[in-house]
């Protein structure tokens, strides 16, 4: 099985991050290729940041998805995930809806923990998106300021577990999810310092990709995620353009 | 007061003729001026279509929002809506949103009824998206393929008128929207063959951004549509790239 | 375009009042009637004095609609809305469902900020009539008693200053209604000491009321709000039985 | 225990009816003395009916509740029930709510079916207004105009018996509701000729009065539906002029 | 009328205890009969012991319904409510349903208060399962551990009066329930020292049997609680499995 | 890893079948041990079934989880879901719950297809209480009496595959689940025959568990799902009292 990871961010280090750790995920017959948005944000953090990374998504997506299994969009709040999922036959799985379901798997009520207040309204979409708000006990950030992205997630171990605590205890959390591709890794190592299972949107993912091909389902040929009809485009970057076209001479 | 009607297609045909029908709605105080997206599709009829058509409404806010009191997104299922309010302080309403609040003052449930079934799941993302699922009767399409987008309305208004009343009577609407930029001026033209009130989605629109001017409120400093601090970008369009970076210099 | 004020309270001084605040809301080409109910209670603050004026706006709308083109019901709460929507052709318009429909435009969720505690279980019904409870932040109240109804938003002015900021912080708030007639005119007055937009119920439905005349939209022969057929009555206002009676002779 | 049945209707025969068909549903140790409004419709059939009628359901409550355990207000839709039970001290009890609870303990979703399709808005709102949509199967009226509402019961059994039918195989629908006071006593007669258990609105109203005065609960002194604090009023029926502004020298 | 109460533990001081109360809450012409669970725990506590519970509820409910008019399964959380009411004909009441149902009837938004934090998870699902979240203002238990259950409402009284405040001031109940069958009587006992009705779920459960009883409603042939056909079984108790492979030979 | 599946049916023959399909859905690392109810009915086809098959599945789980990292209960309906999941520290899969999360991720709304119709208030009930109501485009089952359940998945092949079509064609199905253990396998055979993803069940769960198992996560020590304290049981399986009793000696 070949899965694609399709960061929507512009740094290339997070990627190889989010490919390193995503090995302990992984069956023995999986292999993994990560992407890196081409243009757009170095992290997105907004509904405007995320509006333009989708667009970065379908692009990525139709330059280099021919010959792959099903693919990950590695941005908890899921950017161009309905419109990916619409426009190309491999299954698409984003981070904030496959952590959102596996948790319903391991409780009643799952809290969302992240790192910066920023992301707030944004995730909060991604869950109503979802259609799981009454399954949501919270979403909530530390409150003060980060200082590198790349190390936030040591930066605020003690917050974020903190955080997780409070989750369960005062929100009746009964799993928490530690949202956001730059906590990816830390749900496993602290794991033992919050008293529910931890979720880490990556694995998440990861794990519903690997479910959704091994049920060896059709893509869709009508409802409401079959391929949109051709149409003439201009503007737009070369594959996805042609794509969009059906441009296949 | 100024108004900025976007015209997210890039379809300056329907750009033209949206102004000229625009005037029955306006107050004798308003002026509006109409803009035709650069890039994308001539007419928008999937939620990938949307994706991309949301990053170019950004692009056009970006470069000519200056000078106005609010703007409008001229296509219904309001691509880049809700990134375009928090991007920019000045308000920003959308056709199908709109539609379906301007619909809940005159009745209880209304339907929403356009030209072509591929419109659907975009358009049903569009009434989820406003929390007013439960308000809503049916959205119904034109189950024939039409010829050309730009006669549609005439093309089509019998079954249209026909649908719109079995909204009324099958599926027990208040009202009728009827939906779909291609559709502007229609339901003045039909109203006497529908028995409750039918919804233009462009008169609504500019009636509700009229109102929205009206209440002189401010752009708000805090809470979910609060402008996104300054980030560096790559590979935007300028005038969007300036607006995020906040290089005002 | 003419538009009816009508007070359910049995305070003219309250209906001036609110007569001289309209001025900002209206286009050029708007005039506005005020009226103030003939019998009831000075100001409505509890679901059976609701119930009351909600009978006094139908003999009122009665007596006095012919001629407009659209009413607007004075107190928010909107006592007998749907009745009136039912009885009369002419659109008419609450100001609590105004209030919210219109904040539905500037932000996701939107909080409610009043003067008196026993106000809120009647505000709370307003809310969930619109089916918009979702969209509800928080409905907060002053807790002391206020002296004098008339003069309560200069008495409490800071009080109500403090809910509306922390119904941003503590509760999510993206927009504040200040929600009560004696409160017209207060949001314009303190908006820049609150972060987020705030709404002027009257100004709301003000602005509601153009905005759906504007629509040249044809009364409901059908649905749930078309005229109820003709009935013999007795011991009602004259107006009123011949209304209900159809008694055009 | 003393039990007052408020008809909100003109009619007294319907009141004269009623009190008959409950003998069945009372218990030994349990009278009940039926009332007929002093001035409204000779039906309702409307929201505006509904609104007048509430009026008039407060105004005999004030003047004769002194020395009743509970009151049940005698029409489907259940106008005034709010309000009234805000003001008075005696638990109130509406047939629209009591049928709705009453069918929740005897299937997942109930279908409720009546006469006459004039009724339907109203009754959808008495649904929506009881929370318990989500176990509503169906609303379903006869099509046909009614001769006479005294004899509807006899006129319609045919029909009714029909829809009940219908909304069972059609709707999905656990138990069905014989809505409008019109009906009572229809329930039973033709309980054999429905395979679910068929619910008569009165004999419910009555069971729910009778289960709520046994509990032996104190009337609210804090909440939603304590007694508002006195307040002047003009233009009211006497006896509720006093109850409201407390004028008990 | 003949009403059972099954007692779904092993209990039988509690059974005893519970009859004894259930005297103030019966019509005159209402005889109660209680029965014992044969095996499963002392008290339920637990997701997984209401599971196991249920099962002793078919079993007795097989073994003893014959000429009964109704059955009220007496623990708060209803185990095996829903499979009772599809597998045998009398009306099944719960004391959790019934008294959520009650509390319907005397305010908007009910409270509920337990004696211990175990029970939390199972009486919301109760919440759940009733379909009535949107009206419950909150669900409290005492924090401390109780010695003795059978006591518990007396070691308890002060910390369960103190929340079912809390639950009136702090969450806006307009009643609150006293839940779990080792706080019967309690209700009626501090009545005066909590400012809103307060709900014994026993007493309630007899109203509604009684309630349900008196409409003289048909057992359901068809719809979801339509009695299941014939099965053959192995490994049940011998009066379970007769009533399942309908063997009345 | 290594998974149970536990199927609470006393079929051994449909374990085996289980098992058999099983295979295509592991990854090479995962073994799966298949056991079956030791008591209760050979299919089960009602919440009164499923009450006593729940009770089936705790009995099995406390005598054989002990080294394996996940179980399945290999019945659509799930039953005992809630309570294994509660009472054990391994992850618990439902086929019922597993087949709505993985439909979640490939489309808006799923459509349930079953064999059975007296199956379809259990299913409706799996519905509900996975939360998913909104996303449920239609429950339907095959109207015609199936011979045998062994067989029935070619019996009503071609039903089966027309009611496919028909969720998707006239109930706005993304997706297909094809429910019923007994159905376990005709998914893969008929996919060409429907236009949208087919899910089976077996699959699915087999799939959830292994991301689940995957995440690495630790069994709660806190919320809705830690394991119950001691308490003494009575009349229950041995190895199941042993475990409630936390008799480890």
């Amino acid at each position: 099985m070949r899965l694609l990871l399709i960061n929507p961010n512009t740094s290339a280090a997070m990627t190889a991050r989010m490919e390193q750790e995503a090995a302990a995920a992984l069956a023995p017959d999986v292999t993994l290729t990560g992407l890196t948005a081409a243009r757009g944000l170095p992290y997105i953090a907004s509904r405007a940041e995320a509006q333009l990374a989708g667009g970065a998504v379908l692009e990525t997506l139709a330059e280099h998805q021919a010959g792959y299994d099903a693919a990950v969009i590695a941005a908890f709040g899921d950017p161009g995930l309905i419109a990916a999922r619409e426009l190309f036959d491999l299954p698409v799985v984003g981070m904030a809806e496959a952590a959102m379901l596996t948790a319903c798997l391991l409780g009643q009520r799952f809290g969302l923990v992240t790192f910066s207040g920023t992301l707030l309204p944004w995730y909060e979409d991604a869950v109503a998106l979802s259609g799981l708000s009454a399954r949501c006990a919270c979403v909530r950030a530390v409150a003060a300021a980060f200082r590198s992205v790349a190390e936030v997630q040591h930066e605020f171990e003690g917050e974020i577990v903190a955080l997780a605590n409070r989750a369960v205890i005062e929100d009746g959390a009964d799993t928490v999810i530690l949202a956001g591709a730059p906590l990816t890794g830390l749900a496993v190592r602290v794991r033992d310092a919050v008293p529910v299972p931890l979720i880490d949107p990556l694995a998440a993912a990861l794990g519903q990709a690997q479910a959704v091909v091994r049920l060896g389902a059709r893509p869709p040929r009508a409802g409401r995620f079959a391929r949109p009809p051709a149409k003439p485009a201009t503007g737009l970057a070369p594959a996805l353009r042609r794509w969009i076209e059906r441009d296949d001479g």
